[in-house]
């Protein structure tokens, strides 16, 4: 299997994704090309040796060729010739945040009929949506923290005592997300959120939850999960901190989470999972609490897939891409059409 | 206002939307173009005069010219002179079924940053997905009728009494849709359902329940809320019946529901379609049970918009055009992408 790593977006993880697709080729041996989408829209065909961020910043990729995504793949336009850009059987949606994790690159590649691993376009918007993943849980038969909604048109008016967390309805990391412990520092943090969306979500913090990240996938030959990992972090995780992730390829060792919990957790993961997320690698992020698990996030372009957390990532990423959800191929009859008296125009009386 | 008509689709309802488009042409005045997609995924620009059922029945579309959907728009392509397709302002799609209510067009319309009347990709996906119709009501604080979720590949086990109604989970229409009156009938009507989709919803079917059909949109310049109309049936009304309003533009009389109920469903409209379906004018269908308002579905492109119901239905589109969502621009500024070691490659030791 061949792969094609497409990544970039007009997201603010724009540079989370090229640092991620870097620690992707360090752990792929078999990417057949880079496909980068810049913040403008365009796509281009970035060589390996170039795969590094300078070329990203410093602009250098736009002297690289540029491709136009069309049906059944990429197009090369060369000034004399042009032709489909080779070299991969399945793409890897690796664009994080919005445009790769919000369903607009899933509609496209589905529209374009391009086979890719990535969430498809409901399930990017079920866990793009922090609110519709509150909503999606609870149709799982899954808790996950209670919440309230803010609207920037609205009363600021929340429910809860403090400490609370404040996130962005919308953003697929921790941009915008504030920790508040004190009562004039909610309205900044409130401000800080509505910067990024007009819809704030506000839970509860709980200090010291134990947190625990399920990855995995479902596939033709069975289900790929990876070792679970209890991060181990102060409080709350910052933006650049919570990204160095991105960059990570070691794995990680087993670690040693009760057995019974390990399986509650991969059950969870799985009901998450269902047919949903079919197609794509994910990672979803519970809690604990009071012996009960909570969803709290499903990450569903985990950055750089998460390879540490698997033994046999490569192996995993081939037999997923061996069993990629199928469209159903609908094609009209006009067999209706004909009954409708009024579509029918006028010079056409045949009474088809 | 300028308006083109994205019409067509690969779905189920690609005949209904042909229909769909004609009638629109008699209703609106200011429509610039009419463009058609095809089964196969081509766009065309379909003059004028050839807006008859038989054009795209017998294929002469094919011979009309072929567009691209570009960055800004779509494309032309002569074989002397290429051109931006002109004459519009904004697009409405009018794909009813899956492409048009799905999110795909609206990823694809979103990502090529072209103006469009129709429900934005989390919309689409909350309404065509019946189950996620019912958890959003939820979320929103209200009722649905009850119902289970089956899958194809697990057992067809149903609590509830007969009758009920069969649905596939994510079809746009009445296609595939069965009522189950005899025990002896039910494992048809799944085999029917499970031919168009893999999941299932299976209700309480309640004869004669009051139904009441709200329409509108908000705009800039406050609600359009059309006449609620309370639709005349007999039992179910099967594709053919019910398909028949994809046709219609003939304006209804306004109906004699009680005041406080109309007050009522149109504030359960409100809530239905508050931010989420910002850019699309759609139709919501309630019941009436006991008293108490359930949400039935959304239906995110009605046929035709519905315009029979409106008595300013033009000037509603229009107000609509002049309001829809933004997007906020992101741009990447690659402050971050300095601060990862191994993303920036051998050769830069700058230390940016």
């Amino acid at each position: 299997m061949k792969y094609a790593i497409l990544f970039g977006g007009a997201s603010f993880e724009h540079e989370i994704s090229i640092v991620s697709a870097i620690a992707l080729k360090k752990v792929l041996k078999n990417i057949g090309s880079f496909i980068f989408l810049d913040a403008d829209g365009d796509f281009y065909q970035i060589a390996e040796k170039n795969m590094k961020s300078t070329h990203f910043s410093e602009g250098g990729y736009k002297k690289e060729e540029k491709l136009t995504i069309t049906k059944g793949g990429f197009l090369k336009k060369g000034l004399f010739k042009s032709g489909m850009l080779e070299g991969f059987d399945v793409v890897i949606n690796l664009v994080h945040g919005a445009q790769g994790e919000d369903g607009t690159l899933a509609s496209l590649l589905d529209f374009y009929g391009i086979k890719y691993i990535g969430p498809r376009k409901e399930a990017s918007v079920v866990s793009f949506n922090k609110w519709f993943t509150k909503l999606y849980a609870k149709g799982v038969g899954l808790k996950s923290v209670e919440y309230i909604l803010l609207d920037i048109n609205r009363k600021r008016e929340i429910p809860f005592d403090l400490p609370v967390i404040v996130k962005p309805l919308r953003l697929g990391s921790s941009i915008g997300v504030s920790v508040v412990k004190e009562k004039d520092e909610l309205d900044f943090a409130l401000d800080v959120a509505f910067e990024f969306d007009d819809e704030v979500l506000v839970e509860p913090f709980i200090d010291g939850i134990e947190e625990y990240n399920v990855a995995g996938c479902k596939t033709g030959e069975g289900w790929c999960i990876g070792t679970i990992e209890s991060p181990k972090k102060e409080g709350f995780l910052d933006f650049e901190q919570k990204y160095m992730d991105f960059s990570r390829t070691e794995s990680i060792a087993n670690t040693d989470i009760d057995e019974g919990l390990q399986k509650e957790l991969v059950n969870s993961f799985k009901k998450v999972y269902a047919n949903l997320f079919e197609g794509a690698l994910v990672r979803c992020d519970f809690f604990v609490k009071d012996g009960e698990i909570l969803l709290n996030e499903i990450n569903p372009i985990p950055g750089s897939l998460a390879n540490y957390l698997f033994d046999d990532f490569s192996e995993c990423l081939d037999k997923l891409s061996g069993s990629l959800p199928k469209k159903r191929v609908i094609k009209p009859d006009y067999a209706y059409i004909g009954l409708v008296q009024s579509a029918k125009g006028p010079k056409t009386g045949s009474g088809r």
